[in-house]
């Protein structure tokens, strides 16, 4: 394990960091707002620990797989751990458990607060919340390799471990170039989506957090209400971004480069929109009595839809109180989440694709033992060695999720609650349904019980196996004789 | 596909079901029932059936997987519609799908019933019900191979398909003796614990009853109150027996061959007693307070995790009223079952290590890239084809169980029920949580869902592929080309 360059890393993070802390400061200076202090405090801090930490260049310069999981886990622990401290020192959120969940929510994309009263934050806190979000979606390490000339071995490791997905590709041959452009796209997006907002009549502060918050497919909202005081034209707009966000970013490389033939043979679009329509019209018949007009409830079901398919868990109504079919279909979109490479979390369409095409496989195999056709997912031969890290990645989730809730239901609360508050953590939601659900919040569990979300927090967003990784006694073991190592020379 | 080959295994079982059919008829007999002349009926018309399928030896007797597969789906289909008649024709079970949920759910040895009062039934028909679980259990084609000289080409496939766990293999190298000797240990065990009951106080058709739905870890009481009733003694002797089932028949094979090592070495059985140690002690703990004495918190923790662990499914007490985390651990019980091998349901004690040894070992890889370790399981190599087919029976599983979830939430009522009843129906263990818990049953579902229901016990037990494959376009499109020979060459 190259320890060095993992060190390394966290120190360019470190710098990335306090840069990314002057945001909430400068919004304290527009506000007047005192709490700016602790955002300026915290954004030396970073830098200076980054100065320190990146003196050095490491000599060899090598990232492989294991160094990236390493660095991508541990550079998200040290980014929350140093987000959290403003929340603190401000007096906003005293507990620094709360406030640690409250920026794991926001990195990770999640949206699960523990704020009963979110209207009463600074501003500068507000747009820390929200910003957290945006970089978090896309990827801190992905936005430090699209604007640092970090050459050396192997980067793209960093940009897999971050980037979620069965299968991370380059857009084009140079890493750079290709974190430039997801970064690009993604913040033409994110403006765009601000602009249409403000056209809506909505203020400048609040467009900029939705904008941002749906970008990142975040959820934290900036009104105790979430999203429904908002008008019906915000709310649809809001709607079609959360699902524009939910896509394949590979898809605008396709569009820009007018690939038009290849996005049609990209399934794994086709299927998520093909989802999202079925669940759509379902659900609107479903709830149809529930609302005045036909065009509320279609909008209704749009909007949670959308918001949960993608992962956003912005709200417009409490779903808690809608048919039990309804409900369970959100349910099951919690769990089959956004396309890969988007922002979304989820277990991802394609990997629920391949599961299912490797089930099915398996039955057309048993029919016609001599056959050999290989199955093709996005007209690519689906490989044995793919499906085998869909398989591991499904039973790995599946250990995680089990384990969290037998951890949880330690705190009491009823099988719902403690369900779905692990689906809507790991699956980086943010509501789920009972006290969880969209009028309810996360302050009630206790702070184990919080631990135990926040790293399903994290494990979700990062695909669980950098976390697995950092948890292993084997990463440990292998570093401890490096220490040793290195303890000896000197 | 040989279907010729299939249609005279289905042939042979009605012959078997015809049998089977005189032990209520001889019940009816003894308690002088009315009754008893459905069942007579039904066998006569079994036999009858039976002898005209099988009038003609097929010339080509080779059995592959596929054939194998498709035999026992089709022959649980038939013996369970055969056997549901005589309940609707007696008039004791009116409606024919309630009559056939209830005969579905004897075979696979689930224990889910329709029925509101349990006593109101004949002795005959009770004594049917129990006996269903009997030779489900341990399987009918698995029962008919023990018995009857099957010569031709490899049976092992009917065995295979019929028996539960990720790898059967025969214990002694002729199929005929292994399946001999797998029912006489289990009439053996059944025989045993009957006396035992019986030395307790049980009259002699309740402790028939008991011993037949305890070995086919089946769980239909001939109480209405289940094992509430029945004194401590019964309830230890229960406990263990249902255990005693749910391990892996093969160590009783080993402890008869005095192979004691062999026995040291089976992990699967050493993690199904480490489970049950460490559930019992956790729920003992975590309701103490609800019972009078500790003794009687620990025989119901020992009773309830062992009913379930084993999917059983007998009840002493509502756990419906226990704590959110012995609830939890009950409900992870449900999902990890029995052993491989045993008369058990669930995914399997040995699917779940073997998932998670694919995860370790994933784990281990990222680590160490260039070492070649191979995980080991019961002291064999876990071989890649072996972990594939686990995970593809996970993903399967998935599949099925969310699916069957949806379509049962059409039927409205809540989360818990739901999700349960499925849980329940496919791990084939039969009472759940909230209205299908101990003190509940399945009659208020509507016909639709007790579809669904019946597919998922039948999956469960037959573990999803025989289920899948005579449900798969791919297998009726072979058969239709059959046909079409067949009535060419005519």
């Amino acid at each position: 394990m190259n320890f060095r360059m993992i060190f390394y890393v966290l120190g360019l993070v470190m710098n990335f960091e306090s840069v990314f802390l002057l945001v909430p400061c400068v919004t304290a200076v527009i506000y007047r707002e005192k709490e700016g202090i602790a955002y300026l405090i915290m954004a030396v801090v970073c830098l200076a620990a980054g100065i320190v930490m990146t003196a050095k260049k490491p000599k060899n310069r090598s990232i492989y797989a294991k160094e990236g999981f390493a660095a991508v886990a541990l550079s998200w622990i040290l980014l929350s751990v140093a987000g959290a401290v403003p929340f603190t020192v401000s007096g906003e959120i005293p507990s620094f458990i709360d406030a640690l969940f409250e920026i794991i929510s926001g990195v990770t994309t999640t949206g699960a607060s523990i704020l009963t009263d979110v209207e009463a934050l600074s501003h500068a806190s507000l747009l820390w919340r929200s910003f957290s979000h945006w970089f978090g979606g896309m990827g801190v390490l992905v936005f430090i390799l699209a604007v640092m000339p970090l050459t050396g071995g192997r980067n793209i490791h960093l940009m897999r471990a971050e980037s979620p997905g069965p299968s991370v590709e380059k857009l084009v041959p140079k890493i750079k170039q290709s974190a430039l452009f997801l970064y690009g796209v993604y913040l033409f997006l994110t403006v765009l989506q601000a602009v249409l907002l403000l056209a809506g009549g909505v203020n400048f502060f609040e467009s900029i957090n939705i904008a941002f918050a749906t970008a990142g497919t975040g959820g934290f909202a900036v009104r105790n209400s979430s999203f429904a005081e908002y008008s019906a034209y915000v709310q649809y707009v809001t709607s079609i971004f959360m699902i524009l966000f939910g896509v394949n970013f590979n898809v605008y490389f396709l569009l820009l480069a007018k690939k038009f033939k290849v996005i049609f043979s990209f399934e794994e679009v086709w299927q998520f929109f093909a989802i999202i329509g079925v669940a759509v019209l379902a659900i609107t018949y479903n709830v149809r009595h529930l609302f005045p007009t036909l065009e509320e409830a279609f909008r209704s079901s749009l909007f949670q839809v959308g918001t949960i398919i993608s992962t956003t868990g912005f709200a417009t109504t409490d779903y808690n109180l809608w048919p039990a079919f309804s409900k369970i279909i959100l349910l099951l979109l919690m769990f089959i989440g956004a396309c890969a490479g988007s922002t979304g979390g989820g277990i991802k369409v394609s990997r629920v694709a391949l599961a299912w095409k490797g089930v099915r496989s398996e039955m057309v195999h048993a029919c016609h033992p001599n056959s050999v056709r290989v199955a093709k997912y996005n007209k690519n031969p689906v490989s044995v060695e793919l499906l085998r890290s869909v398989y591991v990645f499904l039973a790995a989730y599946i250990f995680i999720f089990t384990g969290s809730v037998l951890l949880l239901s330690l705190n009491g609360n009823d099988f719902e609650t403690n369900f779905s508050a692990v689906a809507a953590t790991l699956n980086n939601i943010g509501p789920g349904f009972s006290k969880v659900g969209p009028t309810g919040n996360y302050a009630f569990f206790n702070g184990f019980s919080k631990f135990v979300l926040m790293f399903d927090m994290l494990a979700g967003r990062l695909e669980i196996f950098p976390m697995l990784l950092v948890c292993s006694p084997h990463f440990w073991h292998n570093n401890k004789k490096f220490f040793r190592q290195r303890w000896r020379r000197k």
